[in-house]
């Protein structure tokens, strides 16, 4: 059974690798990968957008354990979901709620049976003695149930914005990758001929056809120019706005680093007037 | 059968790789979880510290592999050890002193049998040409005693100060995280209604109850204050000591990196004034 | 099945950990080992130098996935090769030229069958939707020649130049490993007594035994003294040559960082002027 793991441990101390000794302990036959342990510091945005780009693709049987957690050792909750895109654990902070926006939960259990936690319990690292052993326990198939009651009331963040209105496209920056490149909530984004399709990354909404004659990509008032289709259009050091590899609409440097040269955070608007 | 490794060398180059690629093509159903490759370039003891907290952790028939080895090419001898808390491998420089202070090893010997080597053995990389064939010939069950003559004088570290005297536990900075957050050897330390309960870490001497009403922590002559319980307690920016996930006194800065902000190396000396 | 991972994704962002899942969902039974994912951003001749230390150490059964892949949704093409290193995947761009210069290719195709490749492939992430499928599938042992056509004229590197004329060694170059060593074509180099023995590590030429009374190492116009035995032959920050873990020459600042102190680039020529 294959469990995944998403942290904001980084890679310089053992934490991560305490936690899949605790899993493999209790679930020898357990693989693990690693989707990252390099979210930024307690960023649960970031962590959701992750997760939401990751999760279609592994086997739906998986179990994903996820450690951002700004909130351990207060009140906040730690949790299990089952959805089809597989098993979720980790703390009721929202860390989910994108993946939830596509593949909602068909139940959520609050982790409280004292069997599948550790013993003592370390108020600053759940990751160890909530969260992973809950995580081993559901790739080792205990029932969701078991390990606590039923909530249905999840701390969720805001839905990524993406809405077409005036005939602009208006949406949001949603996480910058390791290249610099900004990916916005704006899409998922195709083009069909001479129009361009939007399929709701984020809701079940219906997909759209939306006329495309010229565009423009806006940044807080600046402008990138029109929707690209490759990063070659534009010269070398220039920003450039075009579909990534998630469908979503994306604002780049060519060969340059977009989140420092552009100087966005997340949440900064973006908006694309077509036509 | 779970193999954990535990090196210097980053994660740039393939040196890591390539040790798995050795230890799969003797040992194709061994599993390898890295405990982490990013301990300071042969930094021993802070290697010696994340084995520590980490292997109580996993499976106890695991193999440790362990290549921080400032002395590879010398004389040092290759050795590996069989304790309570698996199989360890690796240089002897003392890596494994603060496991073996817990959990004694019940043999050592010296990796010298050429069956369990490869044929050329580089005088830079013994990761690749030593240890890591005997890692994965003890994970297929080779007995201990067959990799070579057994040794009674392993390299060991002194064991991290912690002692309690004239009303204050003395002690030393042990490691500093990735958050920069500096652990101690002052532990485990655990709150028993008003009293301080002190279980040493790094022997196997008898817990102590100690008086707890007012306390102050000083490193180098400075305080940061009583012992606090969370991180809540100060401000932003503030430099607290409190009781970690291992139950060691923990320095850090409220938000911040403890290690830059209070400019202490490992082995700095740490007090906690008790009433 | 192993599977090994090289690409230049780095660790932040869930890319690597989303191939992990695609391969996981086809071949549930394959193991990873992340060969690195710190390849330098588009730069073949790293990660072709990384390959061809790492390969010949893993079974010779494994799949070798690549993705440093610059020209991503041009008409390069994608492909997959068989080798006594193992099967390799990745884009036709010359990644795989050092390997093939000691394990020629006994097979070539192009990666074309739709029904081995994600339903919808992306432009920009060929690593997820063409390669890793490709990669899973051989592990499952879907036969080569089902991937696509042949081909014959893959693109190749140069081949590290490592030549003895006029009583010197010529070689360039190779790779910066994290330490900061300088990694030369010139190797493999071993000492036979009085005399330096060379075989050559990038072709199948024979091997010479060269004079060695002095020696002198020479990078662009600059001596580094005579070729060294061991890092401590000089003193801490002063530059030095000597036989690296690949028998490959190195260059080295003894607890130092040569790639920043010489301020060479990979291709630099570097002479060794023997007796």
């Amino acid at each position: 059974m294959l469990i995944s793991l998403t942290t904001d441990f980084g890679d310089q101390d053992g934490y991560v690798g305490v936690m899949k000794g605790v899993m493999a302990s209790i679930a020898p036959s357990a693989t693990f990968v690693d989707l990252t342990h390099a979210i930024p510091p307690q960023d649960i945005r970031s962590a959701a957008y992750v997760l939401w780009t990751a999760l279609p693709y592994f086997p739906p049987e998986s179990v994903h354990l996820v450690v951002v957690d700004p909130g351990v050792g207060t009140a906040r909750r730690p949790i299990a979901a089952r959805t089809a895109w597989g098993a979720m654990v980790g703390p009721d902070n929202g860390v989910f709620s994108y993946v939830w926006d596509v593949a909602p939960p068909t139940a959520i259990v609050e982790l409280r049976n004292p069997q599948y936690r550790r013993a003592e319990v370390c108020a600053t690292f759940h990751g160890r003695d909530i969260f992973s052993p809950a995580a081993a326990y559901l790739a080792r198939d205990v029932p969701l149930e078991d390990f606590g009651p039923a909530i249905t009331d999840p701390v969720r963040l805001p839905a990524p914005t993406c809405r077409f209105q005036d005939g602009a496209l208006h949406g949001e920056v949603l996480y910058a990758d390791h290249f610099g490149n900004l990916i916005t909530s704006i899409g998922r984004l195709s083009w069909e001929g001479a129009q361009l399709r939007l399929e709701p990354a984020f809701s079940a909404a219906p997909a759209l056809l939306l006329p495309f004659e010229r565009s423009e990509v806006f940044v807080v008032g600046r402008s990138l120019g029109p929707l690209r289709r490759t990063y070659g259009e534009v010269a070398p050091g220039a920003a450039l706005a075009l579909i990534g590899s998630e469908g979503l609409l994306e604002l780049a440097i060519a060969r340059g680093n977009a989140a420092a040269g552009l100087g966005l955070l997340i949440g900064a608007p973006v908006t694309v007037q077509l036509s």
